[in-house]
């Protein structure tokens, strides 16, 4: 590592390196084919308090297994990870060679093992190649310092862009940086599909207010994106905060809290859309608003339910304005609702309304499926909860990664 | 009508024509295009116990509401029956239209309008064209008599083959005939995705055991198809039984109930695993089974999440034995499991057992994957629950299907 590093306001084109204090790297090791960047650091120099979300498929990864353990202990500062293979469904070996990621980023950095998460992206049921794996680790330790461009794009898979997002904001006389790096693209769906976020932060937060912090964020940004419905046994998303910027630590209520939490749902947000974006085959970012639910949560799972339909997804891929499948999606939500109260818009154009078809011009409609972001909106009678999901639409292409992925 | 028609055994390849005293037919009426049939009637001379299961979305089609309210009268003993046209979404006009329907098919066949059950399959949000609908009912009135064929063909949508079953059975001293048709295709998924099925008997049975017995029959077969996740608010199953085989009433407690009840499940298992087979795009019917699970129901979300996964589909079109995007979906189902108590075979091939891959040659197990019925199965070391459930690929046909559906 870069002993010479000094703690101090970075650019802001980092990532998960912008914040003070924090350093990242990634390096081709040979997990992945052609020389491509397959094993990331991120390591802050100063201590963390660190809160995480995992999945909540039933099936989980070895590394998911060793990082809980290291967030449980408390204080993880750095993060190891690689792509090209998950490291899951590989029974005990999957777990001895996730500790062994870990001692060995340990080892490079000069701290304890319980400091380091480790994360994995990949296919399923193949054991890792520790060799190739135990000389990157090596490798990228000494790289740190890059910046976070080269981290980012280690963790991708069949992501097609690096996805990082920074956000610099004032608490109380202290400028704090929110920064953040994602990677996503196919089994994305609300509960965290496979997904990997590391958002980082110079400013001083308490645990229990980092914590839930990233619980409500993730609701809110990363649980609202959905590609193919698929979850995986190996996402997780880490908000590392290192208190470099000097304020007072914050709570849930210090006075200044509301800024640094929407900064953090900006970074997070931001990184949400991409994602989307970058779904697998993907040619557009659809957005789905619900309001005048009744609640958010119903709000969110309305939303959920129409950016996740096949239907829909691929009839924004035909440029096809076909609202009766968005109606037919929140029908199925499980939400209780009264349909003749629900008004639909695609874009500007309104489509439905009291229960029948708004009389409108197709044409401009579809042509609102042309854009690079669809906007679908649905306005409920129910109350003045309302909630936002992404996703993308449907293609061949999506078909065609995934009928050969491994191959 | 044909008056001339008489109670007796007929042809088993009549589908819903088949048992004695139940008579169909066809015809084109131009809610489709290019001369294809869309206009069905389905006919018992004498009069029936009917039950009924229905869509549970949200939305519900116009049809759905009309021919619930038959039911609940009942004595339903015809259907009257459009494709091309949902005749959702479409506000009180679409009631009245369905009303018309009713009454122009009662009227035509000599019965009560509440005798009447109204199903409507095709796109959302538009207004039938009733002269048509109407001219198609005459029509449709004088050429029962015809056999199920036509009938069968009349239902269909973006379905590439009709879907008929008949089993003969003798239930006490007394032949039994079972049969139906269905249609299906796109947007079907456990809980009635846009799916007719239309089951007839000629057996005695009580109303309340029939009820039951269509409801359990339906839990275990059509709610578990999936093509694409979605479901419809236009879907329904009917069971008739007009008692022409002079049968004493079939009760629960009866002594050949189990013969009556696999009767139908027989022919509803056969319609629903037609379904799957032609899904939109479909190039391969996919059966997920799965035992040792703690309990039936638990047993059929685990395997309606396999059979639902994208990945999977889309693995199972490309030949790609991936056992990781299987174990993955199950993960995901909502049923908790011990993931190393799972075994995972593609067709005769074991991929997974204790919590590790089970070395095998792959070409063997993608081999396995390009036959035109794939078999998965999972056992788990929960229980001794199984349940069945049944899907097709996702390939690049589905994509264009669903792309430029209403085109």
């Amino acid at each position: 590592m870069n002993k010479d590093s000094t703690i101090r306001i970075k650019s802001l084109s980092g990532g998960a390196a912008a914040a003070a204090g924090f350093m990242a790297a990634g390096v081709a090791c040979g997990v992945r084919d052609a020389g491509r960047r397959d094993l990331g650091l991120l390591f802050s120099e100063l201590p963390c308090e660190t809160a995480a979300v995992f999945t909540r498929n039933a099936v989980k990864g070895a590394p998911l297994c060793v990082t809980r353990e290291a967030i449980e202990t408390g204080g993880v500062r750095a993060v190891v990870a690689n792509s090209g293979n998950a490291n899951a469904a590989t029974g005990e070996r999957g777990i001895e060679d996730a500790r062994a990621m870990q001692d060995l980023a340990a080892e490079a950095l000069g701290i304890e093992a319980s400091e380091v998460a480790v994360a994995s992206t990949g296919v399923i049921g193949v054991h890792l190649p520790m060799g190739r794996i135990s000389s990157g680790i090596r490798a990228v330790s000494d790289e740190l310092g890059e910046g976070g461009a080269g981290f980012a794009e280690s963790i991708l898979t069949t992501d097609t862009r690096v996805k990082v997002a920074v956000v610099r904001v004032e608490v109380g006389d202290r400028t704090v940086i929110v920064g953040g790096t994602a990677k996503g693209s196919g089994m994305i769906h609300p509960n965290m599909g496979t997904m990997l976020a590391f958002l980082t932060t110079d400013a001083a937060v308490e645990k229990s207010c980092l914590t839930e912090t990233l619980n409500r964020v993730t609701d809110r940004t990363f649980n609202r994106v959905t590609v193919d419905g698929d979850t995986s046994p190996s996402d997780m998303a880490l908000l590392m905060a290192n208190g470099a910027a000097g304020n007072e630590p914050l709570r849930l209520d210090s006075p200044d809290y509301p800024i640094f939490a929407e900064a953090v749902e900006g970074v997070a947000r931001t990184l949400a859309r991409d994602i989307a974006r970058d779904g697998e085959g993907a040619t557009r970012l659809v957005e789905v608003a619900v309001d005048g639910a009744a609640s958010e949560e119903s709000a969110a799972a309305l939303a959920k339910s129409v950016v996740g339909s096949s239907l829909v997804k691929a009839a924004v891929f035909g440029e096809d304005a076909n609202w009766g499948r968005v109606l037919t999606a929140m029908g199925y939500s499980g939400v209780a609702f009264d349909p003749d109260g629900v008004e639909l818009w695609f874009g500007s154009i309104k489509v439905f309304s009291g229960g029948e078809p708004v009389p409108h011009e197709e044409a401009e409609a579809n042509a609102e499926l042309a854009a690079g972001e669809v906007k679908i909106r649905a306005r409920l009678s129910e109350g003045d909860a309302s909630a936002t999901a992404w996703g993308c639409d449907l293609s061949y292409e999506y078909v065609r990664i995934n009928g050969s992925y491994r191959t």
